[in-house]
């Protein structure tokens, strides 16, 4: 069945206190080259039938008012997922 | 800066419950037409300099050794994202 993906992150301009722990662990493990780090989430909603148009705005939407939290959170993408059941 | 994207979803043979959750509480409010949600995690690594093989394989291994809980996670994604610093 096709899937949605709905991508969350945390408002560039707030601080990311899971991301800030996470980068400094790496730091202190020699993983110098990555300077940054924040955590987002990922959603994947199985759509039961075709991905029109209707149904990527009802994701949309769904994902601005309740997958994401608009104080702190950005919703980067909502899209289809190109292949079924596929990690790449 | 260049970012490194890894998503990491929870493992489809294991029970996701916050997923289980959103999804029964889109069915009660009328969005019938996605049957099932699972909820994963997505991070950006800023990295400091151009991105090489050699800077996506230490992504690849800090994903799986370290952002990913490999007994309940996959690691479905270790990518370059397409531009820097723009939603889609």
């Amino acid at each position: 069945m096709p899937t949605i993906v709905v991508e969350v992150m945390p408002k560039a301009e707030l601080l990311d206190p899971a991301g800030k722990a996470v980068s400094g662990a790496l730091a202190r493990l020699g993983h110098t080259v990555f300077t940054s780090v924040r955590i987002g989430k990922r959603f994947e909603l199985t759509v039961d039938g075709p991905v029109t148009e209707a149904t990527l705005a009802e994701a949309r939407m769904i994902a601005e008012e309740m997958l994401s939290n608009q104080v702190i959170e950005d919703v980067i993408s909502v899209h289809e997922a190109p292949a079924v059941g596929v990690g790449a």
